[in-house]
């Protein structure tokens, strides 16, 4: 199934389609955020993800119960990209001998918030001793209606986000300098909310392939293109930045903000008046899916192809 | 359901307990080597366990391949503890980025290598930066019988092991010690068979209880013995040892190997070589369950209460 697997640029990308090829036909890969497998007569949706300190976050940075709470949200993040329906979530946990209980039991507490913010419930997990806390979250969820995936998107497709972008990557780059990040900007990024019922709603509204925003627009656009067979345009000007975010960069790289990138069929704004009186979330059209590769941005008149989004490797 | 979730003594199970009590009504932990779930019409089995450098091994003590091998094999092994038939796996691995590609392929060989012998795919993961090598896998299963679980062992059951213990300890002192371990004890540490197809035999058989030994006979039967409200007696000479293992010491805490701990009523030795014939592994009867709690071993015609297994913190 490696075939499938198309996905955008990047060295972290490139290793891990290597993986998949060393698999061969031992691997499944069906190249979404989300393995969806057939678990007796239903869809399972099922996908890991993991929050390092020192990789993903610095300890001063946040709470116990935020580093629960986003490890536990980038992971269902996973499960909203392809509308799935939140069930469990299992969580692989290493702390130093010297941690206190109490700070264990605080990223549980912020795993659980989360899960319970969905539905979900935390089925299990491992404690393990690591010199840098490390929380690896196993999400699985059903459907009960079809998946979105990377692949659907068509020509004259119209893109669309949800929310407001940059505010997680804002509040990094303020931590990084040693600054204090605004506030509105550091609660996107400790505290994320996975846009789980947005996205089983846009689901059932037509959305025809839908990502979340990890990586940010670029690289995560650059997914979806790629694997539905198509290019996409994105206006700049219009990718929604949220008030005090001053890093989403003129190549939309800021990533972690777990909002909802999809393409809708032909480009009906009166779905925006609905999605935000129901949801209380900003819906932004920014962009089209033409014929051809990847993502070409527009920028005061002109176009350009840039460089990626945020790069493990 | 906390109250469900009993387990045997130690530091490490104390941790785990206190975040069960902390996660309250949005944890569901059923205090099995798998949670194991309603998913539709079916029962689904799911456990993620965690492999790391210098906590579960060092990187001078085995091939790229079998750190992959061998963190597959020890996830699987609680599908095979409960006898369920696996079916996916997931992988969050972490690796710095200094590690060449191809060590990364090999890892994800191991894994793959170590999936297809139990007949299932990996379905996905999750490639991130760190500075040891982090293998967290998760395993999911379904089941075609009843789930045999920790729960259910009475009084008068007999207790059994397979195959034959002490390698992966002996093979671990060894390293420590700065010696190279005996080949047939560095096998048993290095590619660990999960005991899938036995336990699902020995569940038709009629199992009353069953666990997967990972952190020793004292310690795994002290937590059948603890969900299922009985006491344990095991024969320490009974206990069947690795030719070469010289660490399955007095105390029966050498751990990882692997092998099922299980019980069933009477004591009936017939089984042992329809077993043997079946599996080309060694089937022991080691021990009785009784009235009461916790596990006695008997050595030299005496009987006492020793310490624990292998301790996390």
């Amino acid at each position: 199934m490696t075939d499938n697997l198309e996905m955008g640029k990047g060295a972290e990308f490139d290793r891990i389609r290597k993986v998949w090829q060393v698999l061969g036909s031992r691997g499944a890969a069906g190249g979404d955020d989300c393995a969806i497998v057939e678990f007796g007569a239903e869809l399972l949706a099922i996908s890991v993800d993991c929050s390092v300190e020192g990789t993903h976050f610095q300890c001063g940075w946040l709470s116990h119960l935020e580093m629960g709470w986003r490890a536990g949200a980038a992971a269902i993040s996973d499960l909203a990209a392809v509308a799935a329906v939140p069930r469990g979530i299992l969580v692989g946990l290493g702390v130093s001998e010297e941690l206190p209980d109490e700070f264990v039991s605080d990223i549980m507490d912020g795993v659980g918030a989360v899960a319970d913010s969905v539905g979900a419930k935390v089925w299990g997990g491992d404690l393990y001793r690591s010199n840098t806390i490390s929380i690896g979250v196993t999400v699985v969820g059903g459907f009960d209606a079809s998946p979105v995936r990377r692949q659907g998107a068509s020509p004259g497709d119209s893109i669309w986000v949800t929310g407001l972008l940059g505010g997680s990557a804002s509040a990094v780059s303020a931590f990084l300098e040693g600054r204090q990040p605004e506030e509105s900007c550091r609660t996107r990024f400790a505290k994320p909310e996975p846009r789980v019922a947005p996205a089983r709603w846009l689901g059932n509204r037509g959305a025809t392939a839908m990502i979340d925003l990890s990586d940010g627009v670029l690289s995560d656009l650059g997914h979806l293109v790629a694997a539905s067979g198509v290019a996409g345009v994105v206006d700049s000007e219009r990718v929604p930045r949220l008030p005090g975010a001053d890093l989403l960069d003129s190549e939309l790289t800021g990533g972690e903000d777990y909002e909802l990138l999809f393409t809708m069929p032909g480009d009906d704004d009166t779905l925006i008046e609905e999605f935000e009186n129901r949801f209380g979330l900003c819906l932004t059209r920014i962009g089209r899916i033409s014929d051809g590769t990847g993502v070409t941005i527009l920028r005061g008149g002109e176009s350009y192809t840039p460089a990626h989004g945020f790069r493990h490797f």
